[in-house]
């Protein structure tokens, strides 16, 4: 009855030490060298080699060290009787709405701009609390980032998949009241999921319904944005700049033209990140329920890829 | 009985609308062309050319069309027994609130070394909530920015003339507990009034009691630091960097070393700037009280000097 960590990009001693010292008697291994692969119940995985489940005959969950699984679900070998749970941390979330208050901020305070410029030349002030951003996604992360958003001044509307009744911020939903939801966003923040549905989804006509003006925030994935349409609408002006902390392809290579384009912040994927020690006692959790055959904490729907 | 608008460097119009908008039966002129300055009871100025007042023989009562009366109050030709009021303002404060928290969260965030390094290498993470900023100056604008910077995460510290009790942030007082104060600041916020006790007060001796790799912020004014006091802690590493809207000398003159040093924002001294439309309630105010022979609204200790 072992836990198997299967991460080949991230260190994992971090995530030993912080499991461990929530239960020091966890059989707690780590992949390639784990053993006995049938004694395994529980994965704990990033990145992991497509196909490797099927070396896991007695695999009863598998638990992504990140918010996101969109790569997670891609792999075929994930068999259909096992959940797959996620990382739902308010250190992760906090440090998310850290970054977009400081990305949106930058934007309405046009620091961006002035670091530029270089000169001494005062432009039209923006006035944060008449700007609008538009969350796209109001989840757990875009949730708790649309209200962190509201409550430091600016207006704020949400966009998902299903219908939100929440104070001071309207959401609206699904693709009937998308354009609505664009045409209103001058400043798009993404914190969607990558599914199907939404893949390519900032793309030259999304974007280009947004207001004159408007800038673009990603912070979900890289394979959201149709990376050659935003440019296009950045050169052409209808949109003043974006703050990308994602890409298609990571790490952005070299050369790439976001790297040295004035209206573009890159940032290297580091928005939010998971910290071992304040998602081990949720893990660890898991794993006792499952045992327990207790219901799981924060199980993805694999049928709607989130 | 008239009012004065002594505005040599600044726009006078919008001013102007927003007043008779307030109180259209106003007798408001525009100098230099203000008739009989001994019919002038009321002059509300900005940058006024030193020694002007000695032209108004009836003055009643001096209005600074900002917030800061250092400038002002340098002027001998202010009659002992004329008061002096200056502009509280709440759009003047929050935009200020808009600017700190942009400054504060983009270093908090590393976006001005991810913006210079321009490759993919992240960072080590710094943590928003874990990070101490000190306000010096919890006045008027101080004291909304230090609740705003605590509300969106950081811990805050002020520092003031007088003592003050506030839940949540704790204020420091005087020369005997600056020390104290510049020690936990990991982040430094300068929102002082430029006096005799302020001017300078940012040198290589307060700087450097900051902890190493501090960031300092100032919106004051530029009087309040010793420019090369500041380069010299950046250059040594000391300093992490700064963030600054104003100067010894403004514009900043080209080919000064912030301009282009890697480490330094610079803004053109619009961190919040004066809306008439949003004063010209409280300037009316003042006049009608100084015509009922009423307190005044906002009035400056010239003794004091703010
Ligand atoms: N850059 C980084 O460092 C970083 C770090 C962490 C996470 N992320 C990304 O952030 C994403 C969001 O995380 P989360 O925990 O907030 O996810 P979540 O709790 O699953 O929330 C997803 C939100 O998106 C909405 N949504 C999904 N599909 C939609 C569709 N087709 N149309 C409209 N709305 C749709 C959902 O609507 P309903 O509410 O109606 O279901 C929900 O509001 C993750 O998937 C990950 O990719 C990035
Ligand atoms: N960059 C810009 O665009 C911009 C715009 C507006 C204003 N400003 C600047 O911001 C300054 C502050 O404005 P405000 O309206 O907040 O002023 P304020 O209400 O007069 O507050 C001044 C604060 O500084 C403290 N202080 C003054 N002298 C001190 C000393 N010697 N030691 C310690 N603390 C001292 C005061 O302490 P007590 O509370 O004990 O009296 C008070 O907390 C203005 O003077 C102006 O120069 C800049």
């Amino acid at each position: 009855m072992a836990l198997s960590l299967i991460c080949p990009t991230k260190y994992s001693e971090p995530w030993v030490d912080a499991m461990m010292a929530v239960d020091p008697s966890l059989d707690l291994r780590i992949w390639p060298e784990d053993g006995n692969r049938a004694e395994v119940k529980f994965a704990l995985v990033w990145a992991q080699p497509t196909g490797i489940f099927s070396e896991y005959p007695n695999l009863q969950v598998i638990a992504s060290m990140g918010a996101g699984v969109d790569n997670l679900l891609q792999d075929p070998s994930i068999p259909v009787h096992v959940p797959v749970v996620r990382m739902v941390d308010p250190t992760l979330v906090r440090q998310m709405g850290d970054y977009v208050l400081a990305a949106t901020l930058n934007h309405g305070r046009q620091f961006p701009d002035y670091m530029q410029q270089q000169q001494w030349q005062p432009l039209a002030p923006r006035n944060v609390d008449r700007i609008t951003v538009g969350v796209m996604g109001v989840g757990q992360i875009g949730m708790s980032v649309a209200k962190r958003l509201r409550a430091v001044g600016f207006q704020v509307l949400g966009w998902s998949r299903r219908p939100k009744t929440l104070a001071d911020i309207r959401v609206l939903v699904g693709q009937q009241q998308l354009s609505d939801f664009l045409a209103a966003s001058e400043i798009l923040v993404c914190l969607l999921p990558l599914t199907p549905e939404t893949e390519n989804i900032l793309n030259a006509q999304t974007l280009g319904q947004l207001p004159k003006g408007a800038y673009v925030v990603n912070v979900a994935r890289g394979n959201h944005m149709v990376e050659a349409d935003l440019l296009a609408l950045i050169n052409n002006n209808h949109l003043a700049g974006a703050c990308l902390d994602v890409f298609r392809q990571e790490p952005l290579p070299q050369g790439h033209p976001f790297w040295s384009h004035p209206k573009i912040v890159v940032t290297p994927h580091i928005a939010s990140l998971t910290d071992p020690t304040s998602v081990a006692t949720q893990i660890v959790e898991n794993y006792r329920r499952m045992l327990a055959g207790e219901p799981l904490l924060n199980q993805v729907d694999k049928q709607r890829g989130y």
